[in-house]
């Protein structure tokens, strides 16, 4: 069953398009639980188990996570990712790696098939910088599902996704310059939601929507809405909810009528959740996270109908 | 001692601006050889003899190697990646890990942490995607070298990084479409080679050469010229020599009078020589690399003078 399925039923099933992002923190202050660190032997246990007990605490309230591997990477921790992923395929939850690859040819193979094949996902977010030849060989797993960053969350993401520029068809030449009277222009990230439309004309739909799905910053509701008349039948990842200060009502228009079209990501906002409330010791983060997904679908499910 | 003075005095010490790209593949036939899988008990072992006897048989004749990270995760090899860094640092070789990550906040810092303290390169290349906050994180380790993705070396690069665009500074309005007249268009990837100047401004220079370098693909001489005078103290890491046809000729204009400026790489070229020359049986594939990289080094210096 295509991974576009798989989440529409999923949604469907929950009543809720909340995605919860599996970061793991190990050296913050009021991050993982000290207790936890301290119990286990090595960043491995530590993070799976905290998954674990956030998995256990709330799949019947999402259907998706979503781990950022430069969190496993980076506590040398890649073990506790793959069994992240195996375990929340067991209690029926899907999984969106985070991990941003962006490569050509077999290089991008070999990517596509860590992606898939090693770590196991059944869908991960990819960086369009390359065009087609870096999203080709994500595609051909023709069962996974792919995003592709469009117009991401942070502030100095106008650098370069928001410079207007103007659609290669009109010029075909080798010069690095041009000077041109009265032209229409549109911005970078436009033209990457443009291109990924493109890529994916040929593809299978379910309920309008296929496999190829896009990242556009929860933060930037202006710039969605312009996109979701673009891409049309993509699925939009949309981070950026909570910590870093989207709120229910920015991300109304990535949705359709019949509440269907995006997934909204949280990750420190319920990993971490035990922490903003004097109500919650250290021991209790998933119920904190429970009810932080509650919190969260019950403020997004007012914009959206399900 | 920065990344950069050393690169500087590795190319003048060796008279070399070869990258040996350490990219195993395992499963392709007339590519590591078949002996050599037979002989070990994993991926891991394999993959680790594999490029230790490339190193042994080439140190003294590159500057640097360039592993890209993609087929270590592709054959759950990351300790094989771990252990040939070590190594080739011991043969007093520099590393260049090809891992194109690219994110923000925390989780850019997880990754610059992995990529710097994990993996423990002495240098990495980065997707410019996100702005400055999606470099910041790589430069404040400021011994440590990073190369933005700016031209990459594969047909459909054209899609999106070729895409004329106008500099944001000019236009500061909400606006996702525009219309002007008489304007002064570049391409993208001069404006990112733009960005990546502007990101440079404060940093320390070895003989005109800081750590922030760039991507080009060798395959576009006529963009790399371009590049070259606008980021014009960043070292040019120069993929698609040989295998991807380009040539000495189409990369001189990377380089300055003293013949410093770039680094080009070749992987398979060099790694999978002795499957191109009746000359050489499969265990000799070091004895082929190392012929390789003088027929490489001769040709290329005829066209810069170190």
């Amino acid at each position: 069953m295509s991974f576009v399925q798989q989440l529409i039923e999923q949604i469907q099933d929950k009543k809720s398009v909340v995605c919860l992002g599996l970061d793991p923190r190990l050296d913050t202050e009021g991050q993982i639980p000290k207790y936890l660190i301290e119990e286990n032997r090595n960043p491995n246990e530590t993070i799976l188990e905290f998954n674990k007990a956030l998995i256990d605490h709330t799949y019947d309230l999402i259907p998706i996570v979503k781990p950022n591997i430069a969190f496993y990477e980076r506590y040398d921790a890649i073990d506790a990712l793959k069994k992240t992923i195996k375990y929340a395929e067991q209690k029926g939850v899907l999984t969106l790696l985070d991990s941003k690859r962006n490569d050509i040819g077999s290089t991008c193979e070999a990517y596509a098939y860590a992606n898939f094949k090693v770590y196991k996902a059944q869908a991960c977010t990819v960086n369009g910088y390359f065009g087609i030849d870096g999203i080709k060989p994500f595609l051909d797993y023709t069962n996974k599902g792919i995003f592709v960053l469009v117009k991401t969350s942070n502030p100095s993401s106008q650098e370069f996704q928001d410079l207007f520029s103007i659609k290669k068809s009109e010029i075909a030449n080798k010069e690095t310059e041009l000077q041109i009277d009265s032209v229409r222009l549109e911005r970078n990230y436009i033209h990457m939601a443009r291109l990924i439309q493109e890529w994916s004309k040929e593809l299978n739909k379910f309920q309008g929507y296929h496999n190829l799905g896009i990242v556009v910053g929860a933060t930037f509701s202006h710039e969605l809405k312009r996109i979701r008349e673009i891409a049309r039948n993509s699925i939009i990842l949309l981070p950026g909810y909570g910590a870093q200060g989207a709120t229910a009502k920015d991300i109304q228009f990535a949705f359709d009528n019949k509440g269907l079209g995006g997934i909204v990501n949280s990750s420190r906002g319920i990993m971490f959740a035990y922490n903003k409330s004097k109500k919650y010791s250290p021991d209790q983060f998933p119920e904190a996270a429970r009810e932080e997904i509650k919190k969260m679908n019950f403020e997004i499910n007012k914009f959206i109908s399900l």
